[in-house]
């Protein structure tokens, strides 16, 4: 049996776009309810301004509580030197950076070009990696943009190989709004694997428009190896008032113990997990499995 | 490009499955707007005991105001001599059985052991095919059960094939539980294609655990062209309370326009129709694509 990899965004990417900040504690036994559900990656926080993320305020005090040095990897968002100062400081074992596909995108959210993010990100992965530590590279709107609209595979491939290029041992591919199918999905992984071999590629699929599991679907068959999810489906979606973000891990693992993919995950007590922290949010949880399944004890 | 065919269930399978019944009047918009939207299947009605099913109450009502003779189809479900009295006095142009792959299933829904329920169908389709009646046949349970477990591909197709040898022209295959992922769907599907051609066959997905929308493409890989769906995703999952049952039709559309396929269905109109519906029951749509739009006027 194969193993697929997940990597667990709940806590940074969910928990950032969630209105309402949890407290640390919440946070932390999040963490600690992910890790032991068997997750074995779990992104921890993001070293970004307080005053633009307040959610992110208090990711050292998160990783001063983790083993950093243990079994589990607890990547963090580092969009500048200064962020890599305080990851550096914290002790992290693995950053991540975060570009996008799509030039007005680029603009909006980080308020630079594509390449002049990218010559950012040049010095922030020279010191990384000369310190031993692993960088992530996110692409966002790898299928689409709010501001753009269809955005060309050859354009992502482009973006994907340069964050490789510099170091990157792992892409992230992003449809940040959702709305990809199985045929522009496959248009995209097609263009990015002609640069890139696909075993470093990962699939971060966004469920605005309930594609995200065929989408999922098709990479796995592509061969995709490692998906981003978000417990609970954490975070909904920016660009669209109650419209869905992230996929939630749940029905990412249902789907791959359906067809027969290892994870390591437990999923009973992974749905546990949704249940605890869509009650800290006041909420359901967003998957379907953890629905279907229901509130337990524990 | 190809036509997918969608079978709207809402109006029957939906509003059946919900605990609040909705008034006559709400009941006529709501087809109404799903046949201005473009469908042209909308399973209307179902000649079954208003005291087991008081939902389907005003069937005949229903139906009396709709035009049984134009170009819209308004199937209606009959389970027995006495429902099908009823559907002829009423002048409807097709009926549907309902039969079970799970024996278990069979007894505890319709309190008949499969043989017996498909000899009670013999004499219900031999009468519907007399009076130039089109018969369509449902079969239940195709990869799971909520009481005997999973479902044998083998037993899914003696059904269906029984049905369809007995006159029905299409065989709905239910996955009445959600348990299905693309490879159980798949085993199931080569196994019934042995016994009827893939263009008599159409997909009914539940999306109890998220999978639907990856079936459906699964499905439509494997040469299916017609799909049963619920606006709103109307009709909820009787064996997990809060659970998500029939696939919301604006997500399937959704899936079906982005892979290039005609359906001759208005997204946007169908999408305030699943408004309109959800707010007549007092909650918001159950599809991502209805969420991510939002309401409109209309």
């Amino acid at each position: 049996m194969t193993h697929i990899n997940i990597v667990e965004v709940g806590p940074r990417d969910g928990l950032q776009n969630e209105k309402q900040p949890v407290p640390l504690a919440t946070k932390l036994e999040l963490i600690q309810r992910l890790a032991a559900s068997g997750l074995s990656t779990i992104e921890a926080g993001a070293f970004v301004s307080p005053k633009w993320v307040p959610q992110m305020a208090d990711s050292l005090a998160v990783l001063q509580a983790l083993d950093l040095h243990g079994t589990i990897n607890y990547p963090v968002l580092v969009p500048n030197d200064k962020g890599l100062d305080a990851a550096l400081d914290a002790g992290v074992r693995e950053i991540a950076v975060f570009g996008a596909a799509s030039e007005a995108f680029s603009q909006k959210n980080i308020n630079a070009s594509i390449s002049d993010s990218l010559q950012r990100f040049e010095s922030v992965m020279k010191r990384a990696l000369a310190a031993n530590i692993r960088v992530r590279g996110y692409v966002s709107c790898v299928v689409g943009c709010p501001y753009e609209g269809t955005v060309a595979p050859r354009k992502v491939a482009e973006v994907a190989k340069a964050l490789y290029e510099m170091g990157c041992y792992e892409i992230s591919l992003g449809d940040t709004i959702g709305v990809g199918t199985p045929n522009t999905v496959t248009d995209m992984l097609d263009a990015v694997s002609e640069a890139i071999p696909m075993s470093r590629l990962a699939g971060h699929f966004h469920d605005t428009y309930g594609m995200a599991i065929a989408n999922i679907h098709t990479a796995l068959q592509l061969g995709v190896h490692t998906f981003d999810s978000s417990v609970a489906g954490l975070g909904g979606c920016p660009y669209a008032q109650g419209a869905s973000g992230n996929v939630a891990t749940e029905d990412v693992v249902y789907l791959l113990h359906g067809l027969g993919y290892r994870t390591g995950i437990d999923l009973a007590a992974l749905s546990d997990t949704a249940w605890f922290i869509a009650g800290a949010l006041g909420r359901e949880p967003g998957s379907k499995y953890a629905k279907a399944r229901g509130a337990r004890a524990g």
